[in-house]
């Protein structure tokens, strides 16, 4: 990866022969970007262009170029591949669009592309990608015409798209160091780009946009090593379904569930923010900022209404307030009429005004909040005057001195106002300090530096195994495999080979062989139609609770049959499920494999409300039990859980048990394609699944 | 109101003698703002300023002057006041801080003030304000040098702080014009604001910042008023916890809960926004691009990754992605390989590098999606380049011309990026476009106008009046002001004096009296404990359900009983409360009087989930049946009532009819100070209240 980014050398194939106004010559560009490599423009037709050769073939250029750029049409990309590998390249920048994210043919043209790449040892980023970009080399791939920038910051920028490497300066403050478009990603992908970033130390913060992954679990292993190291943002597009349908046609990437990708977000330790603005704002905290260690909040404000806004957005991204540092109060209130409040947030206009010392109560409460045990970042909210009325209004000086007291590097976020475009440079000169559009924002700004102060400090699942009754367990998996699905009985007795509990029943198609049963039982009963083709069985009048006798049971046995009767005459019904009927609280557990992350584990509310309140966590497979803790506790029923006006809270141990064994179930039965245990009745007592259903492939 | 902004003298009581750095003279900020009108500097030490005279008193000006602006210590306010009526002065502002912002003895200065303002007719702004900004006649009357905005938008601002005036340029992408600080508003205030905002042609939007109201409808009138005819955008702040709480001490507003504010916004048709950066945003799209008719938008874009970012965003604001014009694809497609995609949004980039034609392909999409009925508006994403090389990708004429040829004005949103700073003033000028940060932006700033062009629309409730028990009502209601509170049959007979059906019951302390009663009801019967003591019942063991014969009856007010001893052997049970059971979906309707907007209307999931999922839905009294079923629609749990899997829907018309009956029964009854039916029991046969609460004072 490293010499995509600082070639010595760079044959450009297909490069136009026009340059000037019009041509998005590549070669052209790469120049007036000022890179200072050699550049060796390759065209059948020949010429020179800008005092450069162009040489007709790569077979002409006199040395083994260190990177090739192809941008010739898309049937003619697997020849000029091919002739890279011939002169010895060893990597190769397909710029050309018209593979996966255009049509069936292109996606086969890109897979012969990525077969040939393997083959050869050749690497690949692309096709459908703008290439590279370092500015510290001056190096950029793009045939477009892009400034380069005096002034970047040390950020990196991997991307599913040339959009955001053109714009980078409309997304973050300053420009950004590296860029790299992965595009159709056939090769090179984001996770590849990660190992190089996690260890460039030109690299202190990392970018990522993706509208999909291929490699999931490579993703996850660097994005998850990379975010232990530095800090890692990722914007994740095509979350809605509007957004999913288009990013299908516009990289031609797998799209996993939205929920799922949040959820490896979580695991991998990466900052998800959803939009470009937050984006910005991100980078520009992150980079200038850094870590916030806590989630205290210190404001020193030139208006009282701002400290109220900062107290709402603070309170929607989990920060809070500290306390007043114990002697500022006093300092600040010396010489000041009875009535004015002295708080946090500090409202520093009136005790400035009132007092006279405007500059100097700035300065002492930035520094003593700084300085403060009880504080971990600041916000000041503060006027910068261009006036020559006003210049002890300017508090450059304060903040400067108020960090040398301070002796740390806290987080300071300033939202100046009234003339803020010309001070923004000048306060961002002093350590720390980032200033933001506004105070939303720069609160927002600091809770990046505390999101990332505990996505970093992140523990590693440490999944435990359980017995298993194997033999029982392999029969009934066999089955399932070979039906393709295990529903009522079955299944749960499958998931009861792994320890997790299901109310006793038992599945039977006569009335005998029900009544047999249930004498062995312990009533009330609950009798249910079984089988596939009642997969809905309330919508059939096919469950009937509370049954007693078993007089009860047999006239239940005869209206379920008569209900089916009446809406489908032809249809049998084959069995019956008797069970001992459990109470508790509904929950439902559940895995899913997905394409890119592979098995992924639900919990949330059970029965009738789960698709209208979505109370659902996730996590991928392994969960061990503090995830299984974190993923109850972050359910909105967690306080139903926990028992309410008096009633006894569930046993939310045995949620956890059970949500461990699902997950070693799912690691060891990898080919299980979809489970729900829906509900599991949780009470005091423990918890019981009372309905199950695993589908194979 | 007029003459507070466009006055022709002013006197400036208070006015500092020194002038020039760290003065913060008004006098002299007046003049640099180039007022043209008289000013009046009033100070008892006389001498001059500036070549203007100061006057050692208001008697001394020679002429009765349309405005004074007060800037003394808050113990001189009073004084300087009576000057001020003495002299025929009919406006003032009040600069000073200390009154009902600071402590006990503020707020009484101001109530005094305030008095003394309603006695004399003499109108005040403040205390505590800036006072007011008035761009088209350079009048500005805050002692902070604001330099003068050479351009601004007809765009003005109603604010509780003088933060958001002083930074009005950081607010919003370009200046306003007005701006008026109403401070602690003692006597003008946000509705009076409105009231002239409304009819001012020189004002086309309006902006307000509220951290609470003290005049709820007085508000609702004239927000109500002004919002039909110009977008009314707020952004009221203390939203959280934490937020009111310091509200509550900067402006000393009283602050009703903020959910009652979203309900009373909509009434009013204002826009709320929550942060500073979506104020911009509004302020921008409203103000440059209006309103949009309908939901459908349209994309053309340079960036496919950008299409995707429209559509999660468009998505999450309501707005919904067009159907391509009908003949546009063939027109694109001309000249195409066969693998260019060409839907909504549209990817121009492949379109126009491949076919040559960028400029064209980009005019012609814009053009015939401007033209088409079934696009409200468009969102546009291209490249801008200061570079001699790519005069070919500027679109200024293509927009240009689109916007010519479509003949209308449906709203463009642009997202110009690469150079956009210095292009945003280009695009602008063309009738009806605007330029914002992100793609998330622009498609939320058209989202705004979509809102706006609802809210102007919406209906005015049409309560209806229903019959009602008076005599017994009366009985009842009496009985609840004097006790303070009606619960359980009591209650619900009060409501059903109203309509509101409910359980049939009884109240009753024996068990004879409890026998008697149940042999003229059917059962399955409810027992539960009534009485002020018991107001959780369940955490007294103090209901049984399905009590189905005599002995069930008893063995349940036993067991009730013992439940009560066990917990508190000393308490007496005065009664049980017997019912007829009911069976539906648990809901739950209620009124709470908010001290600024009166009687607020609930309905919501009842039951133990209440306050797990909080699925409320609220509305000001008068609630009409379209705004009743707006309010069970609007609900997550509404697929519920509608039936699901084969269930039986609720009796939807029965819930909105008790609704409406609830609203009638709060004009009624404007002492009650909270009631709460819950649950209300809702089934296809209709709705049943089975436990009321019902609080006067």
């Amino acid at each position: 990866m490293h010499k995509f980014m600082d070639p010595a050398s760079v044959a450009l194939i297909g490069t136009p022969r026009r340059t000037g106004a019009g041509a998005f010559n590549n070669a052209e560009m790469m120049l007036r970007y000022g890179f200072r490599g050699r550049i060796y423009p390759v065209n059948p037709a020949g010429g020179d262009i800008l005092g450069m050769k162009i040489h007709p073939a790569l077979a002409d250029i006199p040395e083994p170029v260190d990177l090739a750029v192809i941008s010739v049409g898309r049937d003619r990309v697997a020849a000029a591949f091919e002739d890279c590998i011939r002169a010895g390249i060893r990597r190769v920048i397909v710029i050309s669009q018209g593979f996966a994210d255009a049509d069936e043919r292109g996606r086969r043209l890109q897979d012969q592309l990525a077969a040939r790449a393997r083959e050869s040892g050749v690497r690949v980023m692309g096709p459908n990608t703008l290439g590279v970009v370092n500015n510290f080399r001056r190096f950029n791939t793009a045939f477009i015409d892009i400034p380069f920038p005096e002034r970047f910051l040390p950020v990196s920028l991997v991307a599913q798209t040339g959009v955001l490497q053109v714009a980078s300066r409309n997304l973050s403050w300053h420009d950004i160091g590296k860029a790299i478009d992965v595009g159709n990603a056939c090769d090179l992908d984001i996770a590849d780009a990660l190992d190089y970033l996690a260890d460039d130390p030109e690299t202190k913060v990392i970018v990522v946009h993706m509208e999909g992954l291929k490699r999931g679990p490579a993703f996850l292993e660097s994005a998850g090593r990379a975010s232990r190291l530095k800090p890692v943002i990722v914007i994740k597009t095509g979350r809605s379904a509007a957004g999913a349908k288009a990013a299908l046609s516009h990289s031609g990437s797998l799209v996993g569930e939205d929920d799922v990708y949040d959820a490896a977000f979580e695991r991998a330790g990466v900052l998800r923010v959803r939009t470009g603005g937050q984006m910005r704002d991100a980078i520009h905290a992150l980079a200038v900022l850094g870590e916030m260690e806590g989630p205290r909040l210190g404001v020193v404000t030139a208006t009282g209404a701002g400290g109220i806004m900062a107290a709402d957005t603070a309170e929607e991204h989990g920060l809070v307030f500290g306390k007043m540092p114990a002697d500022l109060r006093e300092k600040l209130r010396a010489g000041l009429p009875d009535w004015v409040h002295v708080t946090n947030p500090i409202d520093i206009w009136p005790i400035g005004m009132l007092g006279g010392r405007y500059e100097e109560a700035f300065r002492l409460s930035l520094a003593e909040m700084l300085k403060s045990p009880g504080i971990d970042g600041v916000l000041a909210v503060f006027i910068v005057s261009g006036s020559p009325l006003h210049g002890d209004l300017d508090l450059e000086q304060a903040v400067d001195r108020a960090r040398r007291e301070a002796g740390n590097l806290k987080p300071i976020a300033a939202w100046p106002y009234l003339d803020s475009a010309a001070s923004v440079e000048r306060f961002e000169r002093i350590p720390g300090v980032a200033c933001f559009d506004s105070i939303e924002q720069a609160v927002e700004g600091l809770s990046y530096g505390y999101r990332y102060h505990r996505l970093r400090r992140r523990g590693t699942p440490r999944p435990r195994s359980f017995p298993v009754d194997r033999a029982r367990a392999g029969g009934l998996a066999a089955k399932g495999r070979r039906k393709g699905i295990l529903l009522g009985q079955d299944a749960l007795e499958l998931l009861g080979c792994y320890g997790i509990p299901a109310a006793r029943g038992i599945e039977a198609g006569s009335l005998s062989a029900l009544v047999r049963a249930a004498r062995a039982m312990k009533p009330p009963f609950v009798l249910k139609l079984a089988g596939r083709a009642f997969l809905h069985k309330s919508e059939w009048g096919g469950i009937v609770t509370g049954i007693g006798t078993l007089a009860g049971l047999k006239a239940a046995r005869k209206g379920i049959a008569e209900n089916v009767r009446a809406k489908d005459p032809g249809l049998r019904i084959e069995a019956f499920h008797l069970q001992e009927q459990a109470a508790g609280r509904e929950i439902l557990l559940g895995l899913k494999r997905d394409p890119v992350f592979g098995h992924v584990l639900a919990c949330g509310q059970g029965g009738v409300y789960t698709e209208v309140f979505r109370d659902v966590s996730r996590d991928l497979v392994p969960v061990d039990g503090a995830a299984a803790r974190a993923m109850l506790e972050s359910l909105k029923i967690w306080p139903l859980l926990m028992g309410v006006r008096g009633e006894k809270g569930a046993d939310t141990e045995a949620i956890v048990g059970a949500i461990e064994r699902l997950s070693f179930f799912a690691s060891e039965n990898p080919d299980v394609a979809e489970l729900d245990i829906n509900p599991v009745l949780a009470s005091s007592e423990g918890c019981v699944a009372v309905d199950a259903r695993i589908l194979w492939q």
